[in-house]
């Protein structure tokens, strides 16, 4: 350990106390990586402050040391935005956790940066309000984390990203300093909307520490419908029609292939095939109501698009349980690694018109290219959000470079986003300028640079 | 005229055409001041490019001689932000207008940044979708400056503000670059959101030339009350039961108070009161839904109210001519001037819970400290937005800045924001910080210096 590494650490413990900084063997494995297929590093110390003031000290001292910092949340990200750096401080979000208030009147939660999203989701729902945003990893990512990586998620359709949740924020900046905007209101243009530049950014730019969520009125019911379609011109109908019948009150909409399809519900434990045959799309629709008529609503509005034969086949959920079924089809996707092994999982975007042709070409590419590939395609379609799951099975090392570079390779010819919700973080770095101009690229630079003018703060990530 | 101001003129013909340049008595009167009450100021000089590269170029020139540069758009910002600076170009986005695509499949619209709302707002319609931003300048003002200040207005509950509907932006920075972004994905996490940037930042860090908006489903029906309610208190428990009951059908709620409601029901042309008897709070309420049974729940929704005492006397639209009618009362407020003459007008946030407090409290101070000072209260009072007008009838000149000093120094003590939708543009500038910390201030100019280093885009706004 160098002169710099020991100072920095005895400081550390000076400032935080001796359980808040961790080092050598006593750095806990789940710190040392992120959920991405990146390999482990063992960061030089882990710290773990229990107060915004203890965020904002670990970071001047790193500042005053020269040690750059990597703000852990969850370590759920798939992008390996938390991964470690070698010599730099992993700042762990884990301890500053709880509740602070929830204010009805505002309909806003105010929320400390460590606690987990399903923490969140049930306190709002013991208040009779309702946390809109919700994603796979809800019992295990820290909302720090959704929000310093824009999360996106189910529901997007209706409420929008992490970012159309978010309030107000505290943070502390690369120099240590605690920048606290802890607003309730819906519109506050007192200035430039500062927290726009945290959300998203990765932990580049800021470690968010505090956060006011927006609530929403917690909808009465919830319908949702699994539905066999004959082609992906019905898919862009059904969408079309659901916009215009179920208005605002549409929910989710996910697109599943039936490469995709077949997996989840023939492969994957307690996942079944709620439909008798076999379609060339399967759709996940959902809306959320607030009184009975909005129940029969969806019925004949489902039934009206049977009639029309842009659906061949739907099950249409009868109870809570129905709807949890349902979306098992798509929560599957977490458990593909039991059945495939090591595989890469992506989040690329596109406009709704292309997805299907996007699919078809990236599926032969990687097929034609890649001996033994197998991909699957799946997603917030509503959204111009398709996931894919990729790999060779059983191939050690897996071929993770050539698959990335034909997903994304196809990515570019359709004008689309290499990340549409998971962020850029290591993995993607390569391939951000398949989706920004040389000009954003610079711009971008222009902001890093404004902000964290000695690369502090999570160096090497995003750009 | 100096002679860097000849040369900058002479500079801009060459590149652009004697048509897109106007300099001294050619310059139009709207194009020296904006709506706010400040004075008129003539610009070096007016220069109207009618393409994105042509205000690229226009920048280039300004900064190559280090003259500064006021962005124009429809010039009805109440703050004057878009108010000509002695020395400077007025750079008027007035000939870079029209809609250059409506996207079915992504519901989006690209559009130039000189079109107007109203004419936004119709294309949209004609296409089967819908344009959520609506304010009463829809008529006059551009897209450009409604993205520009983060414009607000009247749907802001269900749809958010300005910001929420931009999906893609072009810019072009102090130095002349061009940075195109024209993003029409819902989910787009490529590296830091620039957008956000140039949104609500009132021309300060870059010149909006291109929008992407994210248009909605057109709704099927329109839903419409207006209501005497008994106090406050019942205030907010119909917009908590509004909120639980109609969900996210519920589009705006609109509070007037007494004195407020009496001059623009009693001495508006063309506005009448549709209650029978007075009452000490005013709310229009609407939603927006899908199908009939939606106008069913409101009704009775509406009649739970009543029966619960919480509404005292209701009116209930019966066309789409009564809906028009009932915001009469609200848009009345554009003509107080005809019957005030010169009055300031305030767009202050607060915390819902403490809107009728503060009225309570800012009306007396100024009744008390200021002889004559008349003032009336409403607003987006979901949205935590108030707008009070105030003045001294027939004073000259107003005693504008006493005025301002007490609104401001009450909205500093219920830690409200001195700007909810207008912007802080000149006229706010000096109460900033009743609603920015010292550390926000400070990250904002480090933005400001990052972006504009020579001061040359709108220097002395905001900031």
């Amino acid at each position: 350990m160098t002169m710099v590494s020991e100072a920095v650490i005895a400081a550390l413990r000076e400032a935080l106390g001796d359980r808040a900084v961790l080092s050598g063997a006593d750095i806990p494995d789940r710190n040392r990586q992120d959920w991405s297929t990146l390999s482990a590093v063992l960061p030089l110390a882990v710290v773990r402050p229990n107060d915004p003031a203890g965020v904002a000290a670990a970071m001047r001292i790193a500042a005053a040391h020269g040690v750059p910092v990597v703000p852990q949340g969850g370590l759920t990200g798939l992008a390996g935005g938390a991964r470690p750096i070698d010599g730099a401080i992993a700042l762990s979000l884990e301890r500053l956790t709880g509740i602070e208030e929830i204010d009805r009147d505002s309909s806003t939660m105010t929320v400390r940066a460590g606690t987990t999203l399903e923490t969140i989701q049930k306190a709002a729902e013991d208040a009779g309000l309702y946390c809109a945003l919700d994603l796979g990893a809800r019992g295990s990512c820290a909302i720090g984390g959704n929000v310093s990586t824009n999360a996106g998620g189910n529901r997007v359709l209706r409420y929008g990203m992490a970012r159309e949740m978010v309030l107000g924020l505290e943070v502390v900046l690369p120099d240590g300093t605690l920048v606290t905007s802890l607003n309730k209101m819906l519109k506050n243009n007192a200035g430039y909307d500062l927290k726009q530049l945290f959300i998203g950014s990765e932990g580049t730019l800021g470690i968010i520490t505090r956060i006011v969520l927006r609530l929403f009125p917690r909808p009465q019911c919830t319908m949702a419908a699994l539905c066999g379609l004959p082609s992906y011109d019905a898919v862009l109908a059904l969408l079309a029609s659901a916009r215009g019948s179920l208005g605002p009150l549409l929910s989710a909409f996910e697109v599943m292939w039936p490469d995709y399809w077949d997996v989840a519900t023939r492969k994957v434990a307690g996942v079944r095939d709620p439909l008798t045959s076999a379609h060339p799309f399967y759709v996940l629709v959902e809306a959320q109501g607030n009184k009975d008529s909005d129940i029969e609503g969806f019925e004949s509005w489902l039934e009206s698009q049977v009639e029309a034969e842009v659906i061949s086949d739907a099950a249409v959920a009868q109870s809570l349980a129905d709807v949890k079924a349902f979306w098992g089809t798509r929560d599957a996707a977490a458990d593909f690694k039991l059945i495939l092994g090591p595989h890469n999982s992506y989040d690329i975007g596109l406009a709704v018109a292309d997805m299907d042709r996007y699919a078809e070409s990236c599926r032969a590419r990687l097929a034609r290219d890649i001996p033994g590939c197998v991909s699957f395609f799946y997603g917030h379609i509503a959204d111009g959000n398709m996931h894919i799951i990729a790999c060779v099975p059983d191939a050690v090392p897996q071929p993770y470079d050539a698959i990335d570079a034909i997903v994304y390779d196809e990515v570019r010819r359709f004008h689309g986003t290499v990340s549409a919700e998971h962020g850029i973080g290591l993995k993607k770095k390569p391939y951000l300028p398949f989706s920004r101009t040389p000009e954003e690229l610079a711009l971008m630079k222009v902001i890093k640079q404004a902000l964290d003018p000695n690369a502090l703060l999570n160096p090497g990530k995003v750009l």
